[in-house]
């Protein structure tokens, strides 16, 4: 219902008995009113419930207190965590942010560019749908931090991850449970995520003087199954359950591969983790913790990464940019897949 | 890299040789500009990549052309659909949107309430994190739209779902496919939804003179691990793979559930959707096009639903409000899971 009028400065210094003048002085905090007639203005203010215009205020500042926020992909694994704690950041320090949906479209982009502008945000947190590198806004009349995908111009401010870390980790836990048969079923080929974390896990490998089972990393897409057909794909080898030279451990690049990866292994009757250890990417709970067994798996701490991309942009707001880019290192959540069999 | 320094009325109206007064009423396209002098003024701006303040212009409108958008669970399943409704809706109309996560947290939510008013935004869409209905934030200067959680106050507005439909449709659908032996298992019984389904579900049965296979409702949580124990439990009973008197098809509160369901299933060499037929609800395309086989399962259509709230805030802040309770029909989206055996 739309009745209550919204009380206005004018009505509390009539409450109060003074000028508009110094009723704004008096909740402005400022010098040159008598601290009898200050207290006479907030009370009357907290009588009529007085919220104070942020609007004409932020006139007076130059600053509106709200950031813009453009996500690519708002219904997107990635971008919500991201989002989720930018919002978290913005609440505590009581700026707000605007939220435009650019959907992976340039143009659409620039048009919410525009019209954020056009309402003098004081900054941008531009959230990319994946991770991969992305063309710099260029110069702005505000200052932009670029989260999740960073930007291809290293004197602007990013906040990323680190997915050859993501790789490595994973294999370096394998080999500490005891694993040296180690297949690598990675994601989708055009994600140059996919190809860091592969780049990371042959590190990992090569640095225990181990080589992928099977002979390479396997690339085909984020999903179920794919993570099943590899599956497939490794145990018709014949060698695959042999108990000197089989597979004993398979690195997975999601956990939804993650997940079709045990569902197969599962139906083959190959014991997880006795027989094969598996560790997956993301550690999305819903996929880590609904499996059979609960899946080890890498995360990202996203919501991490929004709030120092928030962070970040209100420093460079109050004239303290740094430019680069800021890596968010991934950790480990062990679960049943893994756990070393005694 | 923040260099650039925004262009102001000022500039532009200088570059046009006239002054700030008239430059505002040229872009403004007020009646006392000449024409020639209007064009000089519009090709100014250009030049200058002039954007209008739109925060100043609020302050002579009287809106701020911004609304406020409360959501209680941004990494939610069901509010993240709706959220991009709004934002879509939003966006077509020159709207922006502020965003604030309240998380489910009252007090939470009267802060930023109180920060969105004091921004004086034109209206606001406050999302619930799961469908029940709540309380009415009561009397706003600004209108405000209740979406997927319906207010308690019918004199508020609300866009909602109809959740006992949805369990109809399922079984109605099942009915259809030649199944006449259906087991219902219904989500956490803490949830209105769970029971409107449940009650749906029965209501279609009953007009069709059956009831559920089993005797009742199971109710559980929305989880896979509770899928895969209710079917464990049925098809623990002695008749439940009888040719005459088994059972033929399971209805679902949540794609998760109907993920434990047809794992279960198939490992136990259930034929689906031979033997027994399965319908879900969400249409969760990650579950509902990931499982095998592929799941049947009822939409919402919350994406419809967030630019339906968003319509009709606009509406009201028009001066066009209609109280109550607007409903979004649900429908089916038929997959593999339930396709009628020839």
């Amino acid at each position: 219902m739309v009745e209550a009028r919204v009380t206005t400065l004018a009505d509390v210094a009539a409450l109060a008995g003074v000028s508009v003048a110094t009723a704004s002085k008096a909740l402005n905090n400022r010098q040159q009113v008598a601290p009898t007639t200050r207290q006479r203005v907030v009370e009357a203010a907290e009588q009529l419930r007085f919220r104070p215009n942020t609007l004409a205020k932020s006139l007076l500042t130059g600053r509106s207190g709200t950031i813009g926020l453009v996500t690519h992909d708002l219904d997107g694994r990635f971008s919500i965590p991201v989002l989720m704690g930018v919002e978290d950041a913005a609440g505590t320090g009581k700026m707000s942010a605007l939220l435009c949906d650019a959907r992976g479209d340039s143009l659409r982009e620039a048009y919410h560019l525009q019209a954020l502008l056009g309402r003098r945000v004081d900054g941008l947190v531009v959230v990319g749908a994946r991770p991969d590198p992305r063309e710099s806004l260029g110069r702005l009349p505000v200052p932009v931090v670029y989260a999740y995908a960073p930007s291809l111009d290293p004197e602007d401010m990013s906040v990323t991850v680190d997915h050859e870390a993501g790789g490595r980790i994973g294999v370096e836990h394998l080999i500490a449970c005891g694993r040296s048969r180690i297949a690598v079923i990675s994601g989708d080929p055009a994600y140059g995520a996919a190809h860091q974390r592969a780049t990371g896990a042959l590190a990992a490998l090569g640095a225990a003087g181990l080589a992928p089972w099977g002979g390479e990393v396997l690339f085909g897409s984020w999903t179920e199954s794919w993570g099943r057909s590899a599956t497939e794909m490794f145990l018709a080898r014949p060698d695959a359950r042999d108990a000197e030279r089989g597979i004993d451990g398979i690195l997975c690049g999601s956990d939804q591969i993650a997940r079709g990866v045990l569902d197969v292994l599962r139906e083959r009757g190959v014991a997880v983790p006795r027989e094969v250890s598996v560790v997956s990417h993301d550690n999305w709970e819903l996929f880590a913790t609904g499996s059979r067994p609960q899946l080890t798996s890498v995360d990202m701490h996203l919501e991490d990464l929004g709030r120092r991309a928030a962070n970040r942009l209100f420093e460079a707001i109050e004239g303290r940019a740094t430019p680069g880019i800021d890596v968010v290192p991934s950790s480990l959540v062990m679960r049943e897949s893994s756990l070393p069999t005694g």
